[in-house]
């Protein structure tokens, strides 16, 4: 990882990290468990993927700080409430996430239930603020992508997929279907809104991001489950294993090890082609990308 | 009930049913399993007070139809995900609702989490919409009233403010802030909704809709409380006597069945005069007071 790159990751991982402590309930405000579960699910933990796709989608707009900082902490609220459904019992039903216990777990699952319900609207109260220094009209643009990745025919849409899907055989597209809704629609979400802090990108420059998200999108499903396939509990932070135990179809169970970690890299090239157009400054997504695809948990 | 009042209702109701179904994804659209539950969950059943509520405040402030339909949509959209939830086994663990099996019942635990999710996310998507008829600036403070009215510091934080009373003996003003938070902030948000799709109220204006909310929100949980004691299953469409079973404070468990009665009764009149400031154009907000008070089920 380049240096200059690895310092970015850093600061912004740090601001964003400040970002959701300040934009989350304290946690001495009722209902205390409540708000202590929301930011046990959200504090401390995670690459922080979304927020950094946010930032460097948004470098090349010249998008503000502080209003980065807004889109980011949404998007990052909606993919933990996620995070936090997912485990439960009735889903995967996983006591692992980060390597601590999740919040199902740690509290209880009623807790957890809500804690996700609030982090939800909470992702949309801090987009809707007031201070978010966004035109009203782009403000209400933003609420609306956001709105869609995480619905029915976005990420909900996709963990239904999901559900629906154990102990079938999928073909190749109906798996990639699946993932452009799990993981795909939020992902897309992260870089257009990042985009869209700043001054708006035209139409090629609109469908370049795009092309660009869907390759890391599915990069990240597909490293997902190689990773899964190969690495240890320890190192990812989670249980491994459990799709196969799970009998869920995956890329390694559909195409096998190496056809997958081949598709992985045809990813990160597809992902630099679409942002070639930016040059120099598109580093920070090219190296995402790379990021993405060649991480160990 | 006066004729003029109940004709208004039915077409309110009607109306507002066929925009839930309008605002909701086709049953036959992919995930099918997800949009069945959504539908389920939201169609064919309830008194819709909440998009009553909204109308009739908007009738006040000359608010176009088609924006309040929008407003109405969301509101009832956030209501029924929280019912959806609410009933899951690790909450209440209710089978019946609306006459009705219960979503987890009917489709499957996971289903009906996810169900609630995405229609969540619908909420805010139906909200954001950008045929809602409403200046940008305007839409964004209305989404943001309602993701704070949803949050933890609104519904989501009563529903656990209700869990972890489960057992102990509240003050009565205790159980007044948790039935503020659980039903009182989205009835409040209606109202405040309703007003804003027209001409915006003035400072006495807001603070009369607030106290009227205020007092009808209450009301709603104090009659909740006396039907729950009282009524029987059948006439109620959801299971009677399960409060009570559960352990949980109520406003009989804590004044008595007569002076909850009695106390449901001046909430009513307090409604009234919260808004008599605006003469019979507030028949529709006076009448739903009445009802809510007065109904039997």
């Amino acid at each position: 990882m380049p240096a200059g790159f690895s310092a970015w990751m850093a600061s912004v991982q740090a601001s964003v990290e400040q970002a959701l402590a300040d934009n989350l309930p304290p946690a001495d405000a009722t209902p205390q468990r409540l708000h202590e579960a929301m930011r046990y699910a959200v504090l401390g933990g995670g690459k922080r993927v979304r927020p950094l796709l946010v930032c460097a989608a948004g470098a090349l707009f010249d998008a503000p700080a502080a209003t980065l900082s807004r889109a980011a902490v949404a998007v990052e609220l909606i993919h933990a409430y996620s995070l936090v459904h997912d485990d439960l019992p009735c889903m995967d039903d996983d006591a692992l996430r980060r390597g601590r216990a999740t919040v199902h777990v740690h509290f209880d699952e009623a807790t957890a239930l809500l804690a996700g319900d609030a982090l939800q609207a909470q992702a949309f109260a801090v987009l809707a603020d007031a201070a978010a220094g966004i035109a009203p009209a782009r403000q209400v643009e933003m609420l609306r992508l956001l709105a869609h990745a995480a619905g029915s025919r976005g990420m909900c849409g996709g963990q239904a997929i999901d559900l629906a899907s154990v102990g079938l055989v999928l073909a190749r597209d109906q798996l990639e279907q699946m993932h452009r809704l799990k993981t795909g629609a939020l992902l897309r979400a992260a870089v257009l809104l990042g985009a869209w802090c700043g001054k708006a990108p035209d139409g090629d420059e609109q469908r370049a991001l795009e092309d660009y998200a869907d390759a890391v999108g599915l990069a990240f499903q597909v490293v997902d489950d190689v990773l899964d396939a190969t690495a240890d509990s320890a190192t990812l932070g989670k249980t491994a294993g459990k799709d196969a135990a799970a009998n869920k179809p995956t890329y390694v169970s559909i195409l096998g090890l190496q056809a997958s970690q081949s598709l992985a890299e045809k990813l990160r090239i597809d992902a630099h082609t679409a942002v070639a157009r930016f040059g120099a400054a598109a580093g920070p997504l090219r190296q995402l990308a790379d990021l993405i695809v060649q991480r160990k948990a």
